[in-house]
């Protein structure tokens, strides 16, 4: 068997060791003689599962008593609607940045169900920064302000949580995990798993208590938080297997040291392709300085025939899912908490082999 | 490793060559260097995988080309919100016969955005068997009709599709592949994959195509149907292992003959339960005969004593998950296909020494 480093946007890497766990358990794990996806999620040995699940989420991010933890489904895609179904009902009006596709496409949402303030946008410069925020920008009368922590197809990141009058309710889909975020600072956070913390098919949702309670009428009981908080995301089935292996990524984050051994290990993966992107004369990265992202670096030759032989040929030498979003093109490495510093490492001595070769 | 006989409601037992496969496949699947779990759903190698899933699901359901097939999320409870506010948009009216507890629910959910009929109702004698249902009964100007094909917790099951004037909407959770069905006689199948299919997190849907394209405007994006069949199920990351899984399963059934030759099974097996409980002196069938589910075998003893110890014994002996749902109380058997006639065979041994020794 020879594994590929994989840079995908997710789905991606997931930790070698969980892999082989999870395989070592497929047929019986801890001698219940069943496979975890065979589990009644009512039975003693699931509970056990997602109780120790939702502990060590809490312990690695340092979640607070007044938050509650769900897993529920349906993605980042489902949040765009619950969000303001469950929080845009007192003054039914929202605050929304716009960084990337992904925070149009819940503002986008939002609009469907309530009031939308856009306090700023990047769409000026493809999305390749981060607007400067001041808490004058933003509405006295915001239910909540929506961001998008990370943004997974430009490549840029918030290296600080803005300073607003309303609850921040933040996307941490694509950097959940990958450095120490204060949880406080918070009204409510969501991911989708399937880039940090585990396979497609779960989505975390972190959630002060305050914000609970009050949906609007029309809000589908599945998609009212307050039906999964009462049954312990268990008012129906939960996809058991899928928190099973975000469990599993959460101890093996755990046994790294934590989210902040883990923040160390990604800043040094990422220093080394920016440096490298910054000294190459093939190779540019696409984002200002002061606005990269820790997990998705994307970077182009300038040079649309170049780069589609770029991929080609780093795919063949077992670089895959390089090539940029289908809307943005030229490369991307998304290089989460599961790729190695050698995967890495790996592909800057592929990229200058290639800058050589096609000088 | 001692692998239990697991008789669970949901998630259940599941194929072991199903289990053997994805283990052998868990960190490299068909050369490809990743786990399913690692693979992009853009890439080549999943579209192969969720293509095949759909294939083999149209083969063996015979599934005619007028109807989408989609993989989804969010189980049976998110459809009883879709179903209304995807279907019941014309005349806002459906009708509805309440067989359990996951039928009122449906009805439940309906309510709160379209009018309701209750065609008919087996509540008096809690559920114990299917109303007699007749043409006339159903509403001239529904836009649909809704029925629980079979009865998780109650052990009932239509053994034919009844007249109606609108189309049927059948949520099909336990007895999807279980039996022939034709699916002709549908406007649209719905099931979550985790008790015949897969694991929890995946729900097939199965719509004709006349059906869709007149969603409710509060109709969050998610849940409209038609995102999704423009998408090929993929307008966001799907959940592509419990896919993966749910394929595998497929392909299983079509290799033990498809699903005429799971029912023969199935039949064989409910038989060799029901002639058993007909013929005990302890134990007793709780459905009327004509109407007992293939798949949920629902028994007493008549003593809440001697259920206990028979669920405590039968427990250690191996026999797991055998505690009727809490809502009822006694037993419950639940005979899946991947439930091999051994283990039916074992459990009926098991509960004649069971008689004996408590005479």
């Amino acid at each position: 068997m020879s594994r590929v480093y994989n840079f995908s946007a997710g789905p991606s890497m997931l930790p070698i060791e969980v892999l082989e766990r999870a395989q070592k358990e497929m047929l019986d794990c801890n001698g219940s003689g069943q496979s975890v996806m065979e589990m009644s999620h009512r039975s003693k040995e699931y509970q056990a599962i997602i109780d120790k699940t939702e502990a060590t989420l809490r312990k690695i991010m340092g979640i607070p008593e007044n938050y509650k933890v769900l897993f529920l489904q349906g993605g980042a895609s489902t949040q765009f609607a619950m969000v303001p179904l469950n929080f845009g009902t007192k003054n039914k009006k929202a605050d929304y940045v716009t960084t990337g596709v992904w925070s149009k496409k819940a503002m986008a949402e939002a609009k469907r169900y309530i009031t939308v303030n856009e306090v700023a946008s990047s769409a000026d410069k493809t999305f390749s920064y981060i607007p400067e925020l001041d808490k004058s920008m933003f509405s006295d009368d915001a239910d909540y302000v929506h961001i998008t922590y990370n943004n997974t197809i430009y490549g840029t990141r918030y290296t600080s949580v803005p300073e607003t009058k309303a609850p921040i309710v933040a996307d941490m889909s694509s950097m959940i995990c990958s450095e120490v975020v204060d949880v406080n600072k918070f009204g409510m956070i969501y991911a989708g798993a399937q880039k940090n913390m585990g396979p497609a098919g779960v989505t975390i949702v972190i959630v002060r208590d305050d914000m609970i309670g009050q949906a609007n009428e029309i809000t589908p009981t599945m998609l009212n938080y307050t039906t999964h908080i009462e049954n312990g995301s268990m008012f129906n089935t939960p996809p058991t297997y899928g928190i099973y292996i975000c469990g599993l990524i959460c101890e093996w984050i755990d046994g790294m040291g934590g989210v902040a051994a883990m923040q160390k290990v990604n800043e040094e993966k990422a220093k080394m392709l920016y440096e490298y992107l910054d000294n190459s004369s093939m190779f540019k990265g696409t984002v200002v300085p002061k606005d990269r992202s820790l997990m998705n670096v994307p970077f182009i030759t300038g040079n649309d025939e170049l780069d589609a032989k770029f991929v080609a040929e780093s795919k063949a030498a077992g670089f895959v899912n390089i090539k940029g979003h289908r809307s943005v093109g030229g490369m991307r490495a998304s290089i989460y908490n599961a790729m190695p510093i050698e995967g890495v490492k790996a592909l800057i001595d592929f990229m200058k082999k290639f800058e050589m070769e096609n000088k």
